[in-house]
């Protein structure tokens, strides 16, 4: 069984891609967040409002594990009051084609609904 | 906040298909028991031979819900004594694209190796 610890302290299980992802992003909110900020959202209050209700401890812990993986990155938009907007790294750019193949599986075989086009990548 | 109950006793937090999506596979085991059948193992103690060392609880449940779920289907190989194979349905079956998509993006940006090729599909 594989116990190397990667960087950033996250328990790395083995060197298999999928699951080098999924330590990463193995949980039903991360990509929801990246689904989030592809679709143009980009402060806390916005991604706490979408429909699937994330609770705002599973947000807070999640933002702050994104961007410690490098797949998010945070600016300050105001200094009094301190208020940060997030945005994609590259890193979190290229999520694209697994956000999309969801998009594709859960509306064939799930049930959902077809969404509109994601906003071209200026990349 | 939607709280609609799919069927088999998922709870679907939205209508959105990313959000079905994870709400079937969105934690850090799921996926990688659709990638071992992928990669052709069949068997309980194939996935547990498997170099991520799933905890025998975890992948039993797992190996339920993804049957309750349509990904995966079981069948007896053995009647004395009694065991089962698992196989992947067309819907699990129609997961290599996110998968596959994984494998990218966990080979570019988590240091994962480059697998060999998946089996090309029947289907």
């Amino acid at each position: 069984m594989a116990t190397k610890q990667a960087g950033l302290g996250i328990r790395r299980r083995s060197q298999c891609p999928v699951s080098c992802t999924l330590d990463v992003l193995g949980d039903k909110w991360s990509l929801l967040v990246v689904r989030d900020l592809l679709r143009g959202k980009k402060r806390y209050a916005e991604f706490l409002d979408s429909s699937e209700g994330i609770p705002t401890n599973i947000l807070a812990e999640r933002l702050k594990r994104l961007v410690a993986r490098g797949v998010i990155r945070s600016h300050r938009y105001s200094q009094h009051p301190p208020r940060v907007e997030y945005e994609l790294t590259a890193k979190g750019e290229d999520l694209r084609p697994i956000v999309r193949a969801m998009v594709d599986w859960g509306v064939r075989h799930e049930g959902g609904r077809v969404p509109p086009p994601l906003p071209a990548t200026g990349r």
